[in-house]
């Protein structure tokens, strides 16, 4: 394979695949997002090339450059990982640099990397699903209001537990849109800041307080009623462990 | 830490995380399911203590035995590892486990593995999400239809994708309730059997034609226009690849 699509996971190195871990360390040259930690960024060859094409908001090289960027690295022939934060396939765009790989006649393979999603509610002590409690699991960023009006309303479901990423910016219209769709106000709401870093720090509210709450960036929402379970001890564990 | 909930992840040894990797290798104890690969139990020290409580269809482990199972050895001062296949806090049960053990008086750590609902998709090929066909994810199992009539037909949602797990004893059911709530019964469904083992293979169908369809378990059944992305070469790469 000339190039490598590898999901690094929440952040800390520890936390990457067996696998990720040995090709990443093989690699004649890296690119990565701004997402990925420095610790993930150490298990590169010392002589490896580190090309970095991080999307900060504001000022963004655009995925049609990194396919661009990728393309053409993939005809050197040289050994390359992409490395990409969370999952290359969730909310990775993963998929369009494959393709765009492919476009131009390069094999592409694929590592599966922890996706914050699920890991970083875990982090928090909350199971996204748990008997009697939550019978599944919906995904989505902040984005799905870019599209359809009123597209969280849909996503009420109390049987469900609902994670956001990327939504603090929007959190006063999600609530307000689940609230309309029948959500009960008083629907707990944790909010995981930094998992996985030193300064993890886990917030508890509800629906109807969520626009109200302090909140920085990054951030994960979970939204359902896993998030009132009584596992608090274990995110102070988590905060202050080694990961 | 006297107890660790360690995911496995979808099967393969080195798609564990080095975390779950080291942490496996120097228990006293290791607690499995199974759907726990042998290749992911042959890391465990070769004195290990080796407990099987897998549950198979029909001749269960409760969950209540394998509760009292890890608070008896949590009490023995050992160290204890509890490997379950895929992630801990997705569909495994691991609140459950971790609960009864911090009713005991025990600590307990956990560490994340990758679910087989995001890593079995990728195995195929398929992301999840894709910029312009699917803008999230819902996970949730077959025994969904165990408890509110209609359960599936609020699920349809054009927007997001639908991974279904253990469901394909129902999938006529499941269809057909997708179908009511409005999904177009052309909306691509990919079936993948027996993800990251030898002889895994994707089944490419639609969901009116899902009834009708053979498939083997295991199984994972992804529903929305992200199943039908041209990604097929991947997967019958990987399908022959080592992993």
């Amino acid at each position: 394979m000339s190039v490598t699509l590898i999901g690094a996971g929440p952040g800390d190195a520890d936390l990457l695949t067996v696998r990720a871990a040995r090709l990443l360390g093989q690699a004649d040259v890296v690119v990565y997002d701004r997402l990925v930690d420095q610790s993930v960024l150490d298990l590169a060859r010392d002589d490896a090339e580190m090309i970095d094409v991080g999307k900060t908001p504001g000022r963004s090289s655009s995925q049609e450059s990194i396919n661009d960027i990728l393309v053409a690295l993939a005809a050197t022939g040289r050994s390359i990982v992409r490395l990409k934060g969370g999952d290359p396939f969730v909310f990775g765009r993963g998929g369009e640099e494959m393709m765009a790989l492919r476009a131009a006649g390069y094999a592409c393979d694929i590592v599966p990397g922890l996706s914050s999603s699920l890991s970083g509610p875990l982090a928090a002590g909350i199971p996204v699903t748990h008997r009697g409690v939550s019978r599944g699991v919906t995904i989505v960023t902040g984005h799905l209001l870019d599209g359809e009006c009123n597209s969280f309303e849909r996503l009420a479901n109390p049987d469900l537990t609902l994670v956001v990423l990327m939504g603090v910016a929007h959190r006063a219209e999600i609530a307000r849109q689940l609230i309309a769709g029948g959500l009960h106000d008083a629907t707990p709401v944790a909010v995981i800041e930094r998992a996985y870093t030193s300064t993890q720090r886990t917030i508890r509210t509800h629906l109807a307080a969520l626009a109200d709450t302090e909140i920085a960036n990054p951030a994960i929402i979970v939204i359902g009623a896993v998030a009132a379970l009584a596992l608090s001890r274990l995110s102070a564990e988590l905060a202050t462990a080694s990961w």
